[in-house]
Formats: C-alpha cells, structure tokens, sequence
C-alpha cells in the first residue's frame, strides 16, 4: 500500500480541510494510506505524524482553518532542514508529499522536488499570490468576508455622509483589494502594483461629494500603505469627514463558500491522480478556467503572470 | 445624446441590480442616457419606460432581485409582438438594447437582434442554463444559498443519523445541483443529464451507513424527478431513516456575492462598450474565464456547451 | 469525584453544543466528571456512555446540531424502560443527569425525576414550546433562519409583484412564525392559536395590490395547514400571481446565533449549579427575562405560558 | 390630521429603518401624517423635513443603516438651539416628535420634552447604553457581527496556536463585549465596569497553552484600553504567539437581526400608541423582557441600570 504524506503551510486558508477531504477520499478509493503531517514543514521536521479520521475530516469540508494545523517556519530555507524532512519522510515510508499553502509553501515544496522528494503542490492562500494560477483555495471567501464587511461599512457611510478608508490584507498583490473593491462598489481601489496619485484620489473623493452621493469608500491594499497613513494623507488634501477600517485577519478564517470548496475538490483529486502517475513536481493550477498541473517553478515565476489586473482600470469606467 | 434602454426578463437573478449599476455609471462616462424598461420584454410592448435614479442604483449593488422588475412573457415569442416591442423603442428614440436575463430572454434578445434592433445581452440566471457561458450572474449565489442550507441540514443529519434528499432548481440542467453538491459534500447528486441508477443510489446509501457514516446528503435537480418522488423510490429500496426538503424559490434572491457583483460589473461594462463599437446581435460570455462577446444564435446553440460535467465523475471519485 | 451525565433528546437545536460545553467547563471547575450519553434516552437504555473532549467541545460552541447525537424514541414513555435507565445510570456510578431537548424530552426528564432519579432538564428546541420559559435554546437561530429566507424571498416576490406563502415548523406553537413573521415584513401571519379568517387574509391580499404594493409574503405555521393548501384556498378566493415555498428541515441546523449561545451557556452553568445543591427536578426557563429554575411539571403546564402572543395583533398594526 | 415628526441621531443602528417603518405604517392605521426629519437634530434646526415613499420604507425592514440619515450634532446641548428646533417643528405643524437614538439622543430628546415639545424616545444603539433598557435595537445585530468575526479568528487561532486580542466598541458599556466574548467562547473579556487585573489574565492564557488548548481568545472593550497596548502589557507578562484585531466600526452595519426588527417594530408601534394617548415625555425600554414606557429622565439614570453584569462571573466560570 501507498503511502502519501499531506501537510498544510504558512498562513491558513478556508478551503484547506476541504482539500484535506478530497485527497483522503479519494486516496481511500485507490487504497493509498494518507498520513497527516501537523503544522506543516516544522512537523516534518519533528516528525509530527499524525493519522486522519475520516468521520472529522468529512465534517470539515465547512470549516475554516486547518485541522493539521499550520506554521511560519522560515527555517525550511535552509538545505539542511530540508534533508531532515526528507529523512523523516523516507523514514516513515512515506511514497510522496502533499504541500498545501502559499507562495512561501511552494517554495518550500519546490525545495523538497529538486532535492528529489516527490512533492505535489496545492495553491492555498487568501493572498492569491501564486503567479501560475488564477485562484487559489481561500481567495474567494477572504472576497466574500471583506465585501461583507463594506456593504455594512457603506451603510454607516451612507447614514452619515462619510468617507471609509478600509484597510485588507496584499502585500504583494492587490488581487484581494480589487476583487473586493469592485464587488463593494468602491469609489477607489489602492493596490501595490499601482502607482498611486493621491491628489487624483482625493479629487475624486471631492467631486463625489459635490455630487450629492452619500458615501465613498476606498479600498487599500496593506502593501500601498496603512489605513491611518492614507486617511492623514486624505485630510492633507482636503477630504473631511473620513474614517478608517482595518480589516485585519478575520477574512482568514470562517467557512469556505461552494467556489473554493470545489476548487479544492478538484485539485486535491487532481492531487491524488498525479501521485498516482508518478508526475511530481508540480501543482494545480487554474488556467483560463481549467485546473492544470503546471511545474512548481512555472507556476512561481512572477513572469507567467494569471493575476487579471483588468479590473483596476474597470473599477474606474463603472465607479461614479 | 444616445439613448440605451434597458430591462431584466424572466426569473429575477441575484446581480441583475450590480448589472444594471454597471452599465449606467459606465454610460454616464460616456454620455450616454440610460433608459430603463420595467418588467422585461412586457414594459416594452406596454411603453413602461422609466428613469433610473443615480442613488437607488449605486445603493442596489448588494441587493437581490431587480429594481426594474421582470416578468415572464411567453406571448414575445410572436413576432407582432416583438415587432410593437421595437416600433415603441424607436417612438422612445432608442437607439439600442441591452437585455438581462436567463436562456428565454436572449431567445427575446435574438428575436429582436435579427429584427434589425440594435440588442446586447447580458446573461443572468440563476440556472446557468445559456450553453455559450461558463457562468451566469446570479449561479455563484444561489449556489451558496443552496450550500448553506446543506450545512445546516448536515448538521441535523449528523445528529441522527439520517438521510436527506435535497430538492433543488434545474429543469435541463444540473450545474446548481452538481456546484452545490461537491460543495455541500453530498453522497449523490442526481442530474437530468446523467441517467439515473437508483439501484447504485440506494446502495452507495446502505454501504455508507455500515461504515457507520454519520449523515447521507443526496443533492436532487428537479429535472429528475421531486424529492417526495425519489424518497419514496429510495425507501422501496429499502433506505431507512429518510427525509426530504425542497429548496424551492428561495436560492433566487438574497444579496449577490463578488463573484456574481465582478460577473455583474464586468458585463454591464463591456455591454457598453459594445453598443459603442456598434457591435449588436452579441451577449457576454465566460469563456475559458474571460469575459468574450458571442454571438447570441452561438450562445444558444446547445452544442456549444460550456458547462463542465466534469464535476459529477469529480463527486464520485471523492465522496465516501 | 461526582459524576454528572448529559445527553440531547428530540428534535436537534443550533446551541445544544454550547450547553453541552458549559456544563463540561464549570463541571470542571468543581472537579465534578461528565459523562456524555449518545443518542439521548436510547443511548441510556443502551448504555450508550461516552467520554467528552474537551478540545472537540470547545471547539463546538459555534456548531449546530449536537455532538452527543440525539434520537425520537416515544417508547421511553413506558415506565419499564424508564426503570431499566435508571438502573444503567446507577450502575454507572452516575449522580445526576442533565437532559437537553425539548417538550418531549422535558416528559421524559420529569418521569426520571418522579422514579426519583436525580434529574435537570435545559429546554432547548427550534419550537420555542415549552410554555415555562421565554425563550428556549436554537429559537432564535431558528428565527434568524426563516427570516433569511424570507430575505430573499421578498427580493423575487419585489422583481416579480407576487404573493408568496411560507411555510414554517410549528404543529402547535405558532412562535417560529410570529417571529419570523413580524420580523419578516410579512403581511398575515397564521399561527395555530389563532382562528383562520381565510377571507380577511385574500381580501388584505388583495387591497395591498391595489395600492400597488409590490409584495406580499404569508407566513404560515405548518400547525394550521400546509402551504400548498392555504395557496390552494387562496387561489380559490380569487388571489393571483401566489407562489409556495416549505422551508421543512433548514432552520433545524446551522451555527447557533449569540443568543442561544449565552442562553445555552447560562443554562449549562445554572444546571451544574443546580446539581452541586441538589436542587433536582427542576429545569432552566427564561422568566422576564431571567433564567431561574422552574420545577419541571410546571414548566410544562400550559397553563402556565410565558409565550407572547402580543406579537399577532402587533402585525396586524404594523403591516400595511 | 395630527402630524409626528421622526428622526434618527447619533451612530446609526441597524434596525433604525425597522423601526421607522413600524412607525409610519401603525400611524398610517390610524391617520396620522409622519413627516421625516433628516440627519437628526441638525435636520430639526436646518429644517430638513422629508415625506416618507411607504414603498422604500416597506423595503428597508432588512437594511441596515437609517433612510433618514443620522448625524452627531453635539451644539445640540445648547438651549438656544433646542429653542430654535421647537420653533421650526412649530412651524411645519408638527404635534409630537419621535427621537430614535442612543444615550446623547435621548438626552437631546429629554432637553424638548423638558422645554415642553411632545418628545418620545426610542433607544437604538449598537452600545447597548441606555441604562433603563435591558436591550437597544440594533445591539443584538452588533453582537452577531462581532461574534461571527470571532468564529473567523477562532479558525486561524486554532491553526496557528495562537493567542488573539479583539478590540470592540464601547467606552462606558463592556456590554458589546461581553455578550460578544460570552458567545463566541472568550476566554476573557475585558470591561471598562470590572478592574482590570492584568497579571491573572495572562496567567490564563499561560495556563490555556500548557492544557495544549489551541486558542486563547481575548475581548476587550475600547473603554479599557486599546487593542495594541493590551497586546504590548501581555507581551512583557510573557504571552507568546498573540496577535491584535480591531473591528473598528464594521458592526454598526449590516441588516438587522429579527431580534432587532422584532424590538424595533414593537418600539416604533408603541411609540405611536404613546403619541395617541398623549404620553409624552417618555421611551420605549425593554425591563424584564417587556416594553414599557419609562420617562427619559428615568430611562437615562445610571443609578436604574438594567444592563445585566453577570455575563462577567458567568464567563469566568464556563471558559476553560
């Protein structure tokens, strides 16, 4: 019998147990055994094994976090860390891995692939900073969280006649920022990959007012600038009555919704159906919509972009 | 000053309203009146024109339903009346139409299309029944309405160890109920395109109860038959511990997700720009994920189907 | 060490896990053991016992259904089984026992405590009927439930100018759909202590089309009728355009609002109370709103009730 | 006809609009005009009176947010302008005034009736701070959003092993947080009525971590100081592994809970009735689960304090 390891890494996604269910069940109709690693590459490391029970992992397709447990570990950079987890693999009879996260996890899963572990990455992240595909498990509910969070800001907005800076997660990518920007209907969105023309967004903020409309609210992507960075910046141009919001973590949890359910669905299947064909090395990646195995050092390669960024110049022509 | 008019048709899909913003904030950008119709296809033959205020619109992005209102209007399928249909839009001076709605209206939308009328439509239903799309707006939310109420009745499932049948919408076809049942973790899900074994049905129920399974979910498209039907069939096969719910209208309202706002925002954008090109007789498809112009006899034709079925082998390969 | 066993009964209720953990957690700060009792009085028959974690118990608090499974088992009315219960318990070493359910339930907590068995009952079903207390754990998640629905509902019954009838859970408290109801928006509510004026409702159907009003949603206790009856009868008194929807099993299930949260945990801590002070016989009721122990054969005098029914004549003037 | 004018100041509260609609509609029963005020006492004095569209109200009974805008309008406390504002209600004929509000509202509304003007008050607060009132309309919906933020935190608590810090509102009242932290399974929650003792509550966490329990919620109400200066203090008692979160204003949003709708209706019903019956001067509180009339001065006076203060030992004695 087969024997397949499955960890989850780096900053957790809702969508992970799902994930977790579809590689356990289906691996159950192929009679593979599916270890569980707790707390990703740091379990690894301290051969933190751990065996799956099917009752709780098919109640978990609803739940937020991880029932592996996650961690940071930013030691696994390192050579040597990486051969004791390859060590502890091979020790434990594992035939393959199953790396579940981010960017930094694929990293991670990219360093055990070259080092010649049969590795399988799954894009996990509220982030969807994985360049090689469009969406990655989480994304979608981290969108729905925030954009819940301003259609209720837009009604204090509306109430009071204000202006809302509200602050989400990006670093890197503002893909969370736009998406929800537009679906709240945002008068601006700030994102990293974008210049940014304050004096264009303050004047606009102006001539909404003058308008008459009721509220404006400002979408900002943390890797712009903070909240209370932006709103002292607004008031130096002029705006008044204008409030900030942090979003903060709460969009990195709570239940999955359908969309990245069956995302998860299909590439933990799709996972499993690699393992058995022997092809390592990659992870699955959505494509013009399709779920494809694209190798793990394409799909981190900043130049093969599938992040669509159409949606800062449509959020312009429909915002008014 | 163009005038565009504009109406939603058939059964109201949550994102007709985020629609309907999109497009007359994208007009307003380029001087273009925007002249709304209430009650579909019905208020253009009953001159039931209106204006659309600024404020209601920008304030509808997160409400279900439509602020135009819609109808089902079988008698425009007459070519006299379609015929009245377009002498009225020209006595209104318009000079193009963007119609909204499911697999009926853009039947209407074509009628008038090769008519001569200057028409675009934008599909939304809640059935993502229009062959030429990968998604409608409005399928996203009603498949997490679905989804929520299989996590509620999973919970009393659970608790009693139980079977359920789940009735949902879907006379031709089965996406919502296939979407809602791999999210939902359903043991079954029956669609009118895939013919049905109630033998292998009942057994999958039975062998999942000997492994001491908790809770049975069997997600049901009403093409196939009800659920009072497929219960009674199910207990002739000699499941026990068996209960119904049909889910009925209520997955056709509720406030759109961002998925459906982004479809929404996307399409009623590129809408416009279509009636600025002057490029007529289209409506707004997903394909391969992009946001494409199809023509609308290619949208309808069945042949070109952009449903993936894929997910109904998916469920089997992961459900257990 | 004292040993306290607990165990669901009846019909599951959103909040029976957060008692559940209530009593496990103070229990634990009086070094008082629980014993968990699958399945409800079926698992104390069979000597269904189990040991609760605490982990999976906190981690509960937010879950609907309950983790002890619960069953509908009418043969515990007869005293032969009640005795063989008794005898279980006892040879348990167990010293008292906490029954979570509802009015059945309640029955049978108080044939227990009659054998003189020392017993505590927590009423917590989504029928809000037992008439001791106020409120009753899962009513309000139940309220929430409907009235969602009935969210969207009124979205399609806008776009589309329709009648909808509802159909709610209630065979002889109309408490679900007095709630919900009034929170709702609903033009008529029809509880079953109520006489049915069918007349009046068509005939307040009717008026509100005439002054155009664009909707109109009847709630309806399944206690009166079923929906497809009433909508029969109101076809039959000459109302158009009427829909039905059954909203069955859905509100039984789901994560429990605040509400029931506090109230479960209110009562979980009282009854560990009542335990350490032997105050047996005795359930947990909301009475102007403070929870007190009321013996359990009063809480089930109907005579007795504390369910407001102001809340009918309270629609009457506040629908228009 | 008499004439009630009605307005809404101070924060907005979801379940305002409820409550106006209960007013216009039971006013519509028996006669009575209301005339709108807009953005409060600001309206009253810059007459910004309003009619009110029955079909937009009917609507609104879901959203959160006020038709009637709100504003804070601190100049209020001068007697000169509350002269001002009898004078124009004077003027446009208005017979009595209905104030929907929080603590400075009813305040304001005590000013008018004390000047002689038929002033009612109706409490609605997401603070929870009106002391003769056991609960504000709106307060419950907060409660939910602040818990559903919870349930997201506790999934990545969980995760990571880590400890949260959850700031919510409330300067004076800890009653937003405790209710929250009660509900959502804190394992301390942090008033401004309760003296902070800092040193215990980072032993509880430490104790929490060496029971291996995966999460350590804290909630802490802005009276007591801010989430960030929390964290630092139980980073120098030795608390690892914690992180900061604050929800900022995203609950004072959002579509009221049928709690709130339910009380809103009630209060907005009785408000009428009061203003029938000439009985001025007083507001609508709910005291041991009934609504009753309580004269502002009373309602205001923190010496009759209804806010139930026992959520606090109950906490300690159920969290583990």
């Amino acid at each position: 019998m087969k024997r397949l390891a499955i960890l989850t890494s780096g900053g957790d996604a809702p969508g992970m147990n799902a994930t977790i269910r579809a590689v356990l069940n289906k691996a159950a109709h192929h009679d593979i055994e599916v270890v569980g690693v707790n707390y990703g590459f740091l379990g690894l490391v301290c051969k933190n094994f751990t065996s799956l029970d099917t009752e709780k992992v098919n109640s978990s397709i609803s739940m937020g976090g991880t029932i592996l447990y996650s961690s940071r570990y930013p030691e696994f950079a390192e050579k040597e860390i990486q051969l004791k987890a390859i060590e502890n693999l091979k020790e434990a009879n594992i035939d393959g891995l199953i790396v579940i996260g981010g960017r930094g996890s694929h990293h991670g899963a990219l360093a055990l692939s070259n080092l010649g572990f049969p590795t399988i990455g799954i894009p996990a992240t509220i982030d969807n900073d994985i360049p090689g595909t469009e969406f990655t498990v989480g994304f979608d509910t981290a969108v729905n969280t925030v954009v819940s969070a301003l259609d209720k800001i837009r009604d204090t907005a509306n109430s009071h006649v204000r202006t809302f800076v509200i602050e989400v997660k990006g670093l890197r990518s503002g893909d969370l920022a736009l998406w929800s920007g537009v679906a709240g209907g945002a008068e601006s969105i700030l994102i990293p990959e974008q210049e940014l023309d304050l004096a264009h967004v303050a004047s606009k903020i102006k001539q909404s007012v003058e308008r008459k409309k009721k509220h404006c609210l400002i979408v900002l992507a943390e890797g712009v600038m903070s909240a209370s960075e932006l709103t002292t910046k607004l008031k130096e141009e002029g705006v008044l009555h204008i409030r900030e919001v942090e979003l903060g973590h709460v969009p990195r949890g709570g239940s999955p919704t359908p969309y990245d359910r069956v995302l998860a669905s299909k590439a933990g299947a799709a996972a499993v159906n690699l393992f058995l064909e022997e092809k390592f090395g990659n992870c699955l990646c959505i494509q013009y919509n399709k779920l494809v195995p694209v190798s793990l050092k394409d799909a981190l390669d900043i130049e093969k972009n599938f992040i669509d960024l159409s949606l800062y110049p449509l959020n312009s022509s429909i915002s008014y």
